[in-house]
């Protein structure tokens, strides 16, 4: 069974997506077909958008959901003309939330994702900068500024988590391999033992850290399930004896370590 | 006017945060104290929300906001319980789309933004080592590959561009730099012709690019207004001669110049 759903937004459309995404995934065995419709800010705008709708209403022989995140009413009624099944954010939250803090909505037009809140968007940016200036070791002597130092063995996930937290939270993250020097002398590199309390370190079950290497070295000493065993296994040996926190990303995604790092480490986020 | 609002989820609290700070945006006069609440997966940790919550309403003297995008209903029920003013997406939703689809909720916990989606997540990461690897006009030969290739003058924005892209939509976007060598032989660079098809610019105001390199390198030749008025200029005219769809991003966030990109190349997003 086929159905379409549209996500409209008066801005980028990632929290309609967002919250879309997130209601239709409870229906799994249905499958969506989904247009998403950013920048949706003008009455003009949205009659096309009521076209698409009723087209995909025709086409289906049912009517398409729609997830809207919209502020302008006018804008709204426009698209409720589709009549198509409307998940409306703003005109089911807004009025109760006008009452319960007693204040009028300013209905500033997609705002969530801008760069309205210039402060937090400097800082994701800086953030984001300093991450990739501080991959892999690259650099130590900007430790001092760093908010948290992810270490762990080649292909573990830090440099993308590094990168999230950066973009999302406005974490300044850098990370350090661990590499098989490392792990023969035994002991901390000193470039992280003056930063001890802002280490976290990532394990990864070795036969999916072998899939990853395989992917970039075939066939080498590098991916193989040996070599992945014997670093992991140290690893995992140095974090316990150096008593670091440290998390297993095997079954999370980028967004679940990060939020996960965050929860054990208490770090805060740096925006907003 | 200070007011406690608690974004709960029982994954990463993601979705909850985008939407819950879409909502409060619009309440720009109130001051918000936010706390995430992620994980919030069994009705213990929902028991310790409620302590929270009622600690915050006597802290304020008023009932804190409760954003939550929890899925089961008894941990929704605990957290009903702190008597906070509760935006229940779920609850709100959930009931009317399963009437609209004629299909039950499967009440899967914390999918949107876990690793569930398997071949979504490892496009996401592919295309997050491909802008990597690709950033900075490091390599060229893996162009053939790619969804998009941002050009632009040093420090325009396309490297964040670029993860983004790559992390929100699974889309490989690589990207190459438009420096002095290649405005004063006033053509595109080889590598780049054979894909022009492939290319999209950006470009910024000459005043905010000299403020963002001054702070890279202060006081040099690169970070005058002389030079940036003089390669910004230059760009655009590439641009223009070229005819290189482009976008001016300075008044942009990373997610509307990406957003922005997609819905004029029409790019479709590479996940779901």
């Amino acid at each position: 069974m086929k159905r379409t759903a549209f996500f409209i937004s008066d801005g980028t459309g990632i929290t309609a997506e967002a919250l879309g995404n997130s209601l239709l995934m409870q229906f799994e065995k249905i499958d969506f077909h989904k247009v998403i419709l950013p920048y949706t800010d003008t009455v003009e705008k949205a009659r096309e958008a009521v076209k698409r709708i009723r087209r995909a209403a025709e086409d289906d022989g049912v009517r398409p959901l729609i997830f809207d995140t919209i502020v302008d009413e006018k804008i709204r009624a426009e698209l409720r003309s589709a009549e198509g099944c409307m998940v409306d954010i703003f005109g089911t939250f807004l009025e109760p939330l006008e009452q319960e803090l007693g204040a009028k909505s300013t209905y500033t037009v997609g705002s969530s994702h801008s760069i309205a809140s210039k402060v937090g968007y400097d800082r994701r940016i800086d953030a984001m900068n300093f991450a990739l200036d501080n991959d892999d070791g690259a650099r130590i002597r900007q430790y001092d500024e760093a908010d948290l130092i992810l270490v762990g063995v080649s292909r573990s996930g830090k440099t993308p988590t590094c990168i999230y937290l950066a973009l999302q939270y406005g974490i300044k993250a850098a990370n350090f391999p661990i590499t098989e020097d490392e792990i023969l002398d035994q002991k901390l590199p000193k470039a992280l033992k003056i930063h001890r309390h802002k280490i976290f370190g990532l394990t990864i079950d070795p036969e999916r850290l072998a899939l990853i290497r395989h992917e970039r070295k075939p066939n080498s000493r590098y991916s193989s399930i040996k070599q992945c065993n014997y670093e992991v296994e140290e690893v995992e040996m140095m974090y316990r004896r150096e008593r670091i926190p440290f998390l297993n990303s095997t079954d999370y995604s980028v967004e679940e370590i990060s939020t996960r790092i965050l929860l054990m480490t208490g770090i805060e986020r740096r925006i907003r």
